[in-house]
């Protein structure tokens, strides 16, 4: 082991800060009741001594880790950089640390999640993946919660946090029927995760109770990222032989402004005098100046501190809370893509911020 | 401790598969020497009977925790997303896991190191953040090996693996030469990384040796971000008093990016008509229909190759390699952004790949 030498230890710290080796523990475990002041002492010793508390060999006793799994499906979606991001900052706000967990987009999960078990870690997210009921069982039994983010496992008891996006689409159909859209189009994501499903349901659904036809609301398949949404678009508006839709739903925003992209630069089309386009999440891309697409906010920070008081970080002796489900309602921000209606014009001068650089 | 219940050994899974305790544990361990078939035996009777080894105790004894950290200074330039992703997905299929560590860009990494050193990590790799020499050497004291990932720290021994910045500084200086520009500006990023310092150095280098006068190369700071960029540029080219350059270095491609859609939505500007881009990176979004940027392509899998090997994951005995820094070489990749000389069509038409989709 020529990689390893003495080091100081906690004795150590205790001694130079004055304090006892509990109150030295006390100095690095989160959540502990110490007095900011004698924290410090203590930080400052450990730093002069170079020592590092062993969280790993602590955890064998207290059974917390500190290590939050976040188990991540698509990062070729920009909204669940900002997840992981947001995630990241809260949990070392709060002393914990994320193991993050890569998955192929729709790909499932277990095998991911049996790693994760192996860390011991403290909580599970799961965002944009797949996962078997059996799979969330086994966390539940070995007594870590687990939390779904922004999708839910039909059948299951996990707990989940999510944006209403069968109302967030209903919120899209709206805008464009009151902007005079007659005919429709949607770019759809992964055909296996509730997000893209419950989006394009609300939508259709609040179509259909208009009267308008559903030969008249087409569909195509996006694969969830900007060049599939690109692809996508191209295909639906090339050679077309009946006429074009008025309006098109990219089911999030990354495939909206792939379709915008591919639409102008390819086929010369006007947005919004040639087609309206809505999207979904008001990732802060979805702001730049060539896009300034009317979409639906979701509301990011609110949903990240919804997920961490379901996971009980601060009270593991609490009973994991099993079935959880309370979709928060989004947000429609208008801004360039779809005409605004002169009823909604103080709507749009209240929420519709841009990149104004 | 609600959350505990009875759980199956690797004595049950031993006895199942009918092999013994050791080669249970083998089978769970990275890098150890097993027949491909004995190991599914042993993950099959694992499935069977929902048993998760410890990794964290056995770490105790193996001193390997099979965790790598991240830290990560720079979220918001998609370049560093890319890194993330593909080092999360390499150290997977290598049985590793990634602690993610995100710190504001240009903040000292020192609390991350620390916080990461009571992981008992396995290595450290740091992007676009700034650290102090004396924390690279208590990793160092503590046997845990620290790659600096596109980066360095002058005075300090750790090892780095990045693109060679200032050589393809030196290439977009070439290519807007050979296009016929005479003067030019930058959009520079973090003032005290490495990374933007050098690109700058050699990109003015090659212009000065090309007799272009120092005050015929304008300078910008914009905040290694889009919307920095974005602001940046426009107040670089709002209202001049003297005549516009010819051509416009960002020093990433975000940044160039930004520039770009604040230059055509509100001043109107045509590229390349108006203004040659270049940009630095050739992060995919680079590829866009909208932009087709002429950059520096960063080879992020050899780079990310060269990390894992200085890293010796699989052979912890190894000392750890001060000192190393292999500077690899990008590659200039043309698209539409600056007007492609005679002399380089041949070049252009075998490296330009865009989105055609």
């Amino acid at each position: 082991m020529t990689r390893l030498r003495s080091r100081s230890t906690s004795f150590d710290v205790a001694a130079l800060a004055g304090v006892s080796q509990s109150v030295v523990s006390r100095a690095f475990n989160p959540g502990s009741s110490i007095a900011e002041e004698t924290r410090k002492k203590v930080i400052a010793a450990a730093r002069k001594l170079n020592y590092v508390p062993n969280s790993i060999a602590s955890s064998l006793t207290t059974k917390r880790t500190n290590i939050v799994a976040l188990i991540l499906g698509n990062m070729a979606n920009p909204f669940y950089v900002h997840v992981l991001h947001n995630f990241s900052q809260r949990l070392q706000e709060m002393g914990r640390q994320v193991l993050t967990f890569t998955v192929d987009p729709g790909a499932e999960s277990d095998d991911a999640i049996m790693r994760v078990l192996q860390y011991q870690v403290d909580g599970v997210i799961l965002t944009s993946a797949q996962l078997s009921t059996r799979m969330t069982s086994i966390c539940h039994e070995r007594g870590i919660p687990i939390v779904l983010f922004n999708r839910y496992i039909p059948g299951s008891d996990a707990s989940g946090v999510r944006c209403d996006n069968a109302a967030g689409g209903r919120q899209i159909a709206e805008a464009f029927l009151a902007a005079g859209a007659k005919s429709f189009a949607m770019i759809t994501g992964d055909p296996k995760g509730t997000t893209s499903q419950d989006r394009v349901r609300g939508f259709v659904e609040r179509l259909l109770e208009e009267g308008i036809r559903r030969t008249d609301i087409e569909e195509i398949e996006g694969n969830s990222s900007y060049e599939g949404a690109a692809s996508a678009a191209l295909k639906l508006f090339k050679n077309r032989k009946r006429p074009s839709p008025d309006a098109l739903f990219g089911i999030n925003d990354i495939m909206a402004m792939g379709a915008m992209d591919a639409l102008r630069s390819r086929l010369g089309m006007r947005i919004p005098d040639d087609l309206m386009v809505g999207g979904f999440d008001d990732i802060p891309e979805a702001r730049r100046l060539p896009y300034q697409l009317t979409t639906v906010r979701q509301p990011i920070d609110l949903m990240v501190e919804e997920t961490l008081s379901i996971l009980h970080l601060d009270d593991p002796t609490q009973q994991i809370e099993r079935g959880i489900d309370r979709p928060i309602t989004g947000k429609l921000i208008w801004r360039n893509t779809i005409p605004v209606p002169p009823a909604y014009r103080w709507a749009a001068d209240n929420s519709g911020e841009t990149d104004a650089s």
